[in-house]
């Protein structure tokens, strides 16, 4: 069964590496070469650090980590390991997102702008919060000893819709934001926004891979066949969810 | 078995149709009271048509028109009417939406604004096209009467997922269209965007309420109980996902 689905599924592995790498490498690259690059102290390059890290931590990460449980290897022998890994690397997600919202909150505190008034940030920050919740919560119900099969399998369909949820949230920040650094930056230039400048086209193209991603990690995560193998190993071993036809991470 | 979901889906359907209203009668009272209301006439009145047309069509109908096979009166009886029914509702979804392209379109074309420039232009338009392609593909598998069992089970979780997707996008698109708007008309004035004035406080609202409207849909749609217990109904009557655990407007 492991065989047969793996041809598959690592193509799609390698579809989703390309398409995550080139979403974190196209970000780098339009800060680097049309906004002057990276800093840390206070000023406009300390802000590039903002589209990068959310991008990285928010979608790219945020996407792999989600996805754990669809490796074929998961499906036999002990969860436990598999566990730590979703935990450990969103995490590493969760790290990358706090030091990208560092980031943009220093860049403006030291500029003296207003922060969390556009839609773009009460979205943003929307999904960070219910990303921290959703780690928290699934640390203490899916990691911790205490609980029971019974509120694992409760909770579990609940965990992996707010997966996807915040993964979608998180989206529409990245396309919100990419369309409002490209009004800032292109304003009161020779080619703006309107006139479709080689920036434009590029970090449009950009968040158009951030959507290609995203829906792809959101077919394998819950319309996939691998979802559905997940689920009868879950059966197997007595992991059942309260909703028959849903699984995740218990 | 029908009328103990009943009360909870009722419930949510109250949620639900209070939520959309809210979302629409927000997006007008935005446009008239703080924008000038509405005109047809390639003027920026008959801009203000857009917002409120296509978060009626893409989101607001739209999102009510999937969710017409988690009615538990859908789960017994002939599926043809539900069928027309799903349709007719995409298609009222899809008529508003085009309208509201043309108010965007005209605008543009009248001042001779460029078309289709910005991230949010580029999103949009790619929702309305797969929207249109879902239509159609819906259409000719699941209600002309040619094609097979077979076929219909393995396109109906493809047509599921991209029908969720859609309105992921949509939302995307809204959010990063209410972002841009703002910013558009609160530049240049004694209270910018960045002051966060009473129109900015309550256009982002509206943007949360659209999130909030698109995430309860999704929820219902995808992983709520209503979803299996069609799927149950599907088994029993033989139309069966070629994916188990998939279900959808077959």
């Amino acid at each position: 069964m492991i065989r047969m689905a793996s041809g598959w599924f690592y193509l799609s592995c390698l579809l989703l590496g390309s398409l995550g790498s080139m979403c974190i490498l196209f970000t780098i690259y339009w800060m680097q070469y049309w906004r002057g690059g990276f800093a840390w102290n206070g000023s406009i390059y300390m802000f590039n650090w903002h589209p990068v890290l959310m991008v990285a931590g928010m979608v790219v990460f945020y996407g792999g980590a989600s996805l754990v449980y669809r490796l074929p290897q998961s499906w036999v022998g002990p969860k436990l390991p598999w566990k730590l890994l979703h935990a450990a690397l969103h995490l590493m997600a969760f790290i990358l997102t706090v030091v990208g919202l560092v980031a943009v909150f220093t860049f403006h505190n030291h500029g003296k702008i207003a922060n969390l008034y556009s839609l773009h940030s009460w979205l943003g920050i929307t999904a960070v919060f219910l990303f921290a919740c959703q780690w928290c919560l699934g640390f203490a119900v899916f990691l911790l000893p205490w609980a029971s099969m019974w509120l694992r399998s409760l909770l579990k369909p609940i965990h992996v819709f707010f997966g996807a949820a915040i993964l979608s949230l998180s989206i529409a920040s990245v396309i919100s934001g990419i369309n409002e650094k490209l009004f800032f930056s292109l304003k009161n230039t020779t080619r703006p926004y309107n006139s479709l400048p080689s920036e434009a086209v590029f970090a449009n193209s950009t968040g158009m891979l951030v959507v290609a991603f995203g829906l792809l990690v959101l077919y394998i995560l819950l319309a996939s066949s691998w979802k559905l193998r997940a689920r009868d190993l879950d059966r197997q071993t007595g992991m059942q969810s309260h909703i028959p036809g849903e699984t995740g991470p218990g």
